[in-house]
């Protein structure tokens, strides 16, 4: 008989956010007048409409779709030179980074990409994950049989996990011990923590060491306001040699049911056989990408190209700065219900510390039930998010500032 | 240090398309004048207009992304329900084939989920395929680590190949010995052979016996001309308990470029774990799913929809027809030009003999280079391939026809 894979067995129950999806549904069911004025701040998933400059570069791309002249089918895999070049141009080298614009590879997500650069890593590195953290970084490595069992905290042995913590300002620096894998989110989902210029530089240091790699997911760079901190892990002196790059046109471009994104590969990112010998990554990656995918869809791309435009440009601004409006009024509805809150000021997320003696999916059940806003519960993202619930800033103004309102009235 | 898949190293050269792009660009750029002539029927990608009926469906959805009452972030990973209901309605339901709408997973290609496919499969398993075959099913399985290595006719160890000759109407039967999993396409790429019912219940009936999992590839079923043929893997009584079937909008809709297509699991299909527990692997599939894919751009699915209303699929009947025509033609260039030829009929795919002692890829760079016409040679399909060519009738009309003149007029 055909043998399944075991290794998805060990995942423990659902997907967070399929899970928040049943709860919310049910609530609805039982709730129907409360369930009229619910307010979602859970997953992290865009409201407003995409840009101007994006709807115009989709229409015209699908009108080129509709004349055998300008028809396009099947793309480069690893997306059309015009789009890697704008990516490369703009937000690398534009930056003073270095980045070729064919060490751009395209993708239709981010988080298709963070699970799929495991198919050209071997399965004997040691992987370290932060804790809390997104949660596909770690249900990939599961799949991949990169981990053990999970234990009652949901720990999945074999991992290395980073603890997170108010102290640490919620980005830990590097272990003591050896790993060869690690999964870097800045600014950080779920947490809001960015990373500072030392303490990434404290990681490629330790990277260079180790001759480990650095999975360094950038999807919210743009949300950054203070000068100081880095948007690409390469603005640091040796990054080529240790880092590969997520980014996403998700978060900035409003693309989360457009579907584009794109990783970045140094040529000069090298990992070694089983026995020992050396071999550049960029040669598997297009080899992965040309094999087992086909490319962003051909409309899809154009809107994407459209967001470097001097108008999508300006437009993406006034997107981001929408949310982060948001998440300074969400920041001091929490504040004024007296919680302890982080993040929300380089990042569209929220990190509030639950009251005492209450689990976060108990937050997560009495916000639901009482203010009837929907957030995402700590403990979704790993033993160390527990105690703690994220709120998504990604909402209308009026949106926002309404949970603003309701959040003080909770009584705890 | 790092580890790297130490598996993608057993794969042989490049991925066949993108060293045939290779060899006409050096053809383009060493012979403009000649170059201006190329006609390709090298790759399958169509040539033909996205249908109005499509068009208008992703103006209407770029519309909709443009205002937030209308806007669509992240869909449901699996497909928007009503994509699913209007897959399982209309390719089967409608058709007498028991497919459950939540059976149906809609994806970015056909060449993705053939190769993702086997993140649920297990490594034990003792995997057939068809010689010739497209090469994305053998490439996947070297990069899972299913094959040992390469001998010096591309033939990788492990891997239980059936040969497809024109004795077996290259369709081969069931093996002797016992597999666990078998890669089926009909109508067949690259031969363009479709399998019969008989054929199709004799694979069915050894799959049963032996606990099997075919992966049915039936990317090209709207090409099927004879009515006696079967569309669907699930026309064969028990097929639900043994099969996962590949659909695509690339060849039917024209969507090579666009991106959108699905895949069948069957609520009632199993597998073992090592230990030989038996599971269902619909709920892997969808852990897999939901984890490592964030679903089809809103856009593209609309599109997709559109192919199910009464308009678009009488446009689609057109497209195909428009194909079959130039297959017509095509074997009668070939035909006429003394070539003896298969396929074509029930398929876009004609799959010829090459002339006695001369290689595929000397076919392929003789009429390359005499009749500028972009050819693939059967020898990149495996190596029974060698000693055949595929040409593809994805063209417009007028080059079709002109590649059935030039075709006789080469001296071999």
């Amino acid at each position: 008989m055909a043998y399944l894979n075991d290794h998805y067995l060990k995942l423990k129950a659902g997907y967070l956010f399929p899970e928040i999806s049943r709860r919310v549904k049910m609530f609805c069911e039982s709730n129907p007048e409360a369930a009229k004025r619910l307010i979602r701040c859970g997953i992290g998933d865009v409201t407003e409409p995409l840009p101007p400059a994006v709807i115009a570069a989709m229409h015209q791309a699908v009108d080129e779709m509709s004349h055998r002249e300008t028809f396009h089918g099947y793309g480069p895999e690893q997306g059309y030179e015009w789009l890697r070049a704008a990516i490369a141009g703009n937000d690398f080298r534009d930056r003073g980074i270095e980045v070729a614009d064919d060490e751009i590879f395209v993708s239709d997500g981010s988080k298709c990409d963070t699970g799929n650069i495991l198919d050209i890593l071997g399965g004997k590195n040691k992987i370290a994950i932060s804790d809390p953290v997104y949660p596909v970084y770690v249900d990939t490595n599961v799949m991949a049989g990169h981990t053990g069992a999970a234990n009652e905290a949901g720990a999945y042995a074999k991992l290395v996990y980073l603890p997170c913590t108010a102290r640490n300002g919620f980005m830990p620096g590097p272990p003591k011990r050896h790993v060869d894998v690690v999964y870097l989110c800045s600014p950080n989902n779920p947490t809001g923590a960015a990373a500072t210029r030392p303490q990434l530089e404290a990681w490629v240091n330790y990277a260079l060491e180790h001759k480990a790699i650095i999975l360094f997911d950038a999807a919210y760079e743009a949300y950054i306001t203070d000068p100081a901190l880095p948007h690409s892990i390469y603005e640091i002196p040796g990054a080529r040699d240790c880092a590969i790059e997520f980014r996403s046109f998700s978060k900035n471009g409003g693309f989360t049911g457009a579907r584009c994104a794109f990783t970045v590969v140094p040529k000069s990112l090298d990992a070694q056989t089983k026995s020992g010998e050396i071999k550049p990554l960029h040669p598997l990656w297009l080899r992965r990408m040309t094999t087992k995918f086909n490319g962003v869809s051909y409309v899809v791309q154009r809107g994407a190209e459209a967001l470097y435009s001097s108008e999508g440009k300006a437009q993406v601004r006034a997107l981001i700065e929408h949310y982060l409006v948001n998440a300074k009024a969400l920041r001091q509805g929490a504040e004024k219900a007296g919680l302890r809150v982080f993040g929300g000021v380089n990042a569209p997320y929220l990190w509030v510390r639950a009251p005492k003696n209450i689990t976060s999916w108990q937050v997560f059940d009495k916000i639901l039930n009482e203010a009837n806003v929907v957030i995402t519960p700590g403990a979704g993202f790993g033993a160390k998010g527990e105690g703690f619930f994220r709120i998504s800033a990604f909402n209308s103004r009026a949106n926002a500032e309404e949970v603003a309102r309701r959040l003080p009235t909770l009584k705890w």
